[in-house]
């Protein structure tokens, strides 16, 4: 199979399984023909995600229409000894998806009703493809919303998988935090519920949030800032900015803003404003959510690859300064953006996946930026997960002792190692 | 052994194990002689907690003075298959502390070293002991707090195992949310960190706040405030009370007082009073901390124990008046009160342990409150956790493929059942 998006050679390509046409048969059988692919095509768009990794095609791609049908498949998967790779819209940034060692894609996409919508309890019910707008625009006219907010429009199962963070974790929590409930298949089919059994209020229940008040800091360095004014057509002074959100009532805002710009004055910032008008200010946070675009865009017909490192607020200062000077060291492009209220920033390495020293170059500037933040008391990982690359850092992070105590914990859970092999252990 | 505290038949002894000499011996190797105790007022004291369960001393009592000899501890009990149990202040509900196979109990008091305060991160380093009165007594002076509250002054560790929640959960989250790493001891004496080995700076970092600002609704029944009035001297009229603290600048909190009050008269609310004063609201407080000494006050010589279920806010109102009905049927003392913001409210059974009819009707009314909370999508615990006497309520929430994948986890982590056995699962 011919490597489709991301096509850096960093993860050599594992034999595929060969699949009996039994398989096939059986899995038409339960999810119905057309819900099951062998096309090359298919199967390649399921192989990959957003990120850099190598595409690894699933053997065949199933898309299951509901919770049982997902449990019978899984069971026909596990009788057969074949690998189930979940897949939701395709959007992670960690080769997640990437069918490593081939076997059966679980597309959930069509997975998408919403339901028990409880506006008192702040509780709604979803399966696992609805994606967090679908979930929003469903919500519009409860006055209710979902604040998790990753920057692209994934699946609430994707979300889940990585404990997206985003924009408003530092007010509202990641998806640990929101999510009550989950209706979870395991390896053989059997069904496990995490917060309890028959409690179907709480199946797959996401936290609705009804106020929005707080700042959300999120930083863009000089480069994003030039990156975003060409793609979003803005006329921001290409500096350092802090986007910030302020929440209440009219007065409660008042006083916020003018505590902000005290704030801003007395640590030497260069210019303080403000947009109040709801258009201005959905076309700034619009030109923040294209952030990635725009720095695809800085050069056209290159790949890019987000760092996702995550430090103590107070380290933040020192390891943006390192990044930028090793950033121009390295001679990458690498536009800076940060949910920095808990000291979560992403450096968006632009390359040309055909060349190989730049790909190396992006590679241990990688590696060096996560061995920054382990040294600083931070993570390798704020939001996107572990995935395929991340798994020396992984090691390094949390030690042999965490990793066998994870793989311990797997195994109980996935006897066969069938559940998405390869990735995170 | 004569049972100490809670007397109350619900659960039969187990026979003992009988502690080799050399085993003690090595004991106190390790953490020196008068750091370990047979006496059998130390091992009463420290078989049971402030619940009704039959008090199940250990064979022995030692007091660990840091990681290394809690690693070095259970390494030794490890080999003789001997069980441990993890004792913090004592102040737990659910008789999480009896000693039910015998063994070894960790008393962690000793252990109570508080470290890297990083303000700027709001995180610090606790060590197990820490009660949270103590954490905030260090914290007074930074202009930092630790917002988790659960009434008694509880040990830190014991609040983990707890996942305690309290008066503070909707603003600031539960225990889950407000820890930031651990350091875990396995049974064989191995060390685990759950995020990231080496990471000083984030080992036992508990997660500190530094603005309150949300109201916290506490509700008190009718016999509640009555209890509160005679114990802590208040004149409250005696009617079902919202206790609420607003938080903000002047002018804000200006605002919320008078958008409570108008919702308060809304909703058909017969009396609106607030207090601004320190002292007055200290006052305030200080009597719905007591409100368990107040209940257990309402009949001398008797003993007391809480439920401690939660529903969806919205059936609050309806399990509330059941309960109360239920109470008055049962023929019961039961004041009632609650951290409402998250539907999770107690009753405090107040009970005369000899009378063996009247303890009968107590296990009666919990499991019937239980199976109400079930029923309408709650849990039977918010915030004590299962320990011994609610087993049979986890069994009905969580079903049997939870139970057993809880169980197959457990056994993963603890292969030879070492870890507090007879609890929970």
């Amino acid at each position: 199979s011919a490597p489709a998006l991301g096509s850096a050679p960093w993860h050599l390509e594992q034999p595929k399984l060969w699949l009996p046409a039994s398989l096939i048969v059986a899995l038409q059988a339960v999810a119905g023909v057309p819900n099951v692919s062998c096309s090359g095509a298919v199967r390649e768009q399921h192989g990959c995600d957003e990120s850099m990794h190598r595409c690894a095609p699933p053997d065949v791609v199933v898309w299951p229409q509901d919770v049982h049908q997902v449990q019978e498949l899984a069971a026909l998967c596990y009788r057969h000894d074949v690998p189930m790779v979940p897949f939701g819209t395709g959007t992670g940034l960690e080769g997640g998806v990437s069918a490593v060692q081939g076997g059966v894609c679980f597309d959930l996409s069509r997975m998408d009703r919403i339901s028990e919508l409880r506006v008192e309890d702040f509780t709604v019910a979803v399966e696992p493809g609805v994606t967090r707008k679908a979930l929003n625009s469903y919500l519009h006219s409860s006055g209710l919303w979902f604040p998790i907010d990753p920057g692209a429009d994934a699946s609430l199962c994707g979300m889940a998988a990585t404990r997206a963070s985003g924009t408003n974790a530092v007010r509202y929590g990641t998806m640990k935090s929101n999510v009550l409930n989950l209706r979870v298949v395991l390896p053989d089919g059997r069904l496990l519920h995490t917060a309890g059994e028959g409690r179907k209020a709480r199946e797959g229940g996401t936290v609705l949030r009804s106020s929005r008040r707080l700042l959300c800091p999120e930083f863009l360095d000089d480069v994003m800032v030039d990156a975003c004014n060409r793609h979003s057509g803005l006329k921001l002074p290409v500096a350092p900015t802090l986007f910030m959100e302020l929440h209440g009532s009219q007065h409660s805002v008042a006083e916020q803003v003018q505590q902000t710009e005290e704030l801003v004055q007395q640590h030497g910032g260069s210019r303080f404003a403000w947009a109040q008008e709801v258009e201005e200010r959905q076309r700034l946070w619009a030109a923040r959510h294209d952030a990635w675009y725009a720095a695809l865009a800085l050069r056209p017909g290159c790949k890019g690859y987000s760092t996702d490192v995550c430090v103590p607020i107070s380290r933040l200062p020192d390891i943006v300064v390192e990044a930028k000077r090793d950033l121009q060291e390295a001679g990458l492009t690498g536009p800076l953006v940060g949910h920095v209220g808990d000291g979560n920033f992403h450096c968006l390495l632009i390359f040309d996946p055909e060349d190989l020293d730049e790909t190396q170059r992006i590679k241990d500037f990688t590696q060096r930026l996560g061995r920054r933040a382990l040294a600083l008391d931070g993570t390798c990982t704020g939001e996107h997960g572990i995935g395929l690359g991340k798994r020396e850092l992984l090691r390094e992070e949390v030690g042999e002792q965490g990793l066998a105590t994870m793989r311990q914990i797997k195994a109980t859970l996935d006897p066969k190692n069938l559940m998405n092999p390869g990735k995170v252990l």
